[in-house]
């Protein structure tokens, strides 16, 4: 099962009816964050999820409306008594970005580790659960920017017929079933003596702040749940998105119709576009299954025979 | 005239429902900002004002609550075409503090000038209006801090008679009241031939973040408006407010009782006083006129007899 809220729906400035873009995804109690702009941890805390358990922070890239929350969410985060590690993760400069920003967060209570990103295409596990594989992919913005998709396998379903034929002793069922592999009295059980063939997990995917490009239909392919930015509804405004580096819904809705995911929200939009709902048909003309996200929204993902 | 909108009266961390302790005074189409925490450009939008004429932002210190939404107001202020000079004041390290900040927002399409405060009271004027004087104090936080007083002076009342008398000519009786010096024909015209004594002025007072100290009531002797902080309603929590280096209504009062402000605001409440209210009555006790801040709260301070 994994948790998604879209904490804001808002590009380059936040305003008093819009957060800033930011999504907070949780899975197993853990929280995921990805981008952090000015106001995020009032989002958050608004959504009602806690700051604590954030493991890890990604960041698309580091203009301002996607990083400058950072040093009041870690201050918060130390305030909720948070001691473990947390890792970051983004483009190569994350750490001296972090560091700047930290003169006015020097002591917190946890450590944070860095991972920074300098591949087209790199991927890592949830720490301690890799289970769930975080991909990042370069996209196309007007500094080095990368969309994320999070992708939690599911293993094969039990067989119990199979264990008892192989007189696998009962209380080593729940430990192969976690993939455990245990050495008995000379014997040695592994999780595929038991497992059928794996079964179909849950991805979702987020990109913002690029034109659209093959690495964000790669991310969003198939995915149950993809966030992508509309920063422009109205296609007259198709100039300045290429000026800018952004999209319009149209544009995000193409790559929609490549990617087919289950569902699609547009988020990142400007402060110029009041009613994002109003350029909303000509993009489900495209691709039917978009709409427009909104501050707050939440999703759960279970799987498929849950 | 001098207008001040408090834009939030949360300490700490910014809430949902309550945003950081930061003041706007606006005078003469000029703004000043005191303190910038996360989402103080929200709560600026929100009161109507525009980031645009900000001329100056005054730090208290630099602790995350009260500096962290600086990059994202300079980002705004610069979108909303600023190209005039902005000068920023505070505690010894300013710049420093800043320029670290900065890495977020590298590129403005204005100047900063910064001026850093040394001294036990500092006083300078307002940039091209020195009718307007600023004065910052050393109080007594965990870290170097300062309060703020505005002191507007009025010139005295113009003397049209006196004027006539000394066959001033009447073109230049409006520049002799501006303050201005004239010479024609071989005289001298200067603005004490024609103005009365000076008359009374207009004072706020802003001090938050600190323990009392004989330099707050200094600050707030005789304003017409002293926002001061109130950390904790609870009598209960003077230990706390002790160690934490802030005050308790009570203790705010009786800097009031000592400066006779005509009003008095509370502001800079912990996260955990929900309902300020409740704890007021006991801050009354000791000097009538304070109430709590709201964000939001705006008031329009008038001459005497205008």
């Amino acid at each position: 099962m994994i948790d998604v809220c879209l904490l804001g729906t808002g590009g380059m400035m936040p305003l008093p009816y819009r957060w800033l873009t930011s999504l907070a995804l949780r899975y197993n109690g853990r929280t995921i964050l990805l981008d952090c702009g000015e106001g995020t941890q009032i989002a958050l805390k608004k959504a009602g999820w806690s700051p604590n358990p954030i493991d890890v922070i990604l960041f698309t890239h580091y203009h301002g409306d996607h990083i400058a929350g950072l040093p009041g969410m870690l201050l918060s985060m130390g305030n909720a008594d948070r001691t473990e590690p947390v890792l970051l993760a983004g483009p190569r400069g994350l750490e001296k970005v972090v560091s700047s920003l930290r003169v006015i967060a020097p002591e917190l209570p946890f450590e944070l580790r860095y991972k920074e990103l300098t591949e087209n295409e790199e991927s890592f596990p949830l720490p301690d659960a890799p289970e769930l594989r975080i991909t990042a992919r370069k996209v196309n913005h007007r500094v080095t920017c990368y969309c994320y998709s999070f992708e939690l396998g599911r293993q094969g379903r039990f067989d119990a017929q199979r264990a008892k034929e192989l007189s696998i002793p009962l209380p080593f069922w729940s430990r192969l079933q976690k993939g455990e592999t245990i050495e008995d009295g000379g014997r040695v059980y592994t999780p595929d003596m038991v497992l059928g063939p794996a079964r179909e997990g849950l991805k979702v995917a987020y990109a913002t702040d690029s034109r659209p490009c093959g690495n964000i239909v790669k991310a969003a392919e198939g995915a149950d749940l993809f966030i992508c930015e509309g920063m422009y509804g109205d296609d007259e405004k198709l100039p300045k998105a290429r000026e800018k580096k952004h999209m319009t819904f149209r544009e995000a809705a193409e790559i929609g119709k490549a990617a087919q995911p289950a569902r699609m929200w547009l988020t990142h939009f400007s402060p110029s576009e009041t009613r994002p709902e109003q350029f909303l048909s000509g993009a489900q003309q495209i691709f039917p299954p978009v709409s427009c996200g909104k501050d707050g929204r939440s999703l759960t993902l279970n799987f498929k025979d849950e």
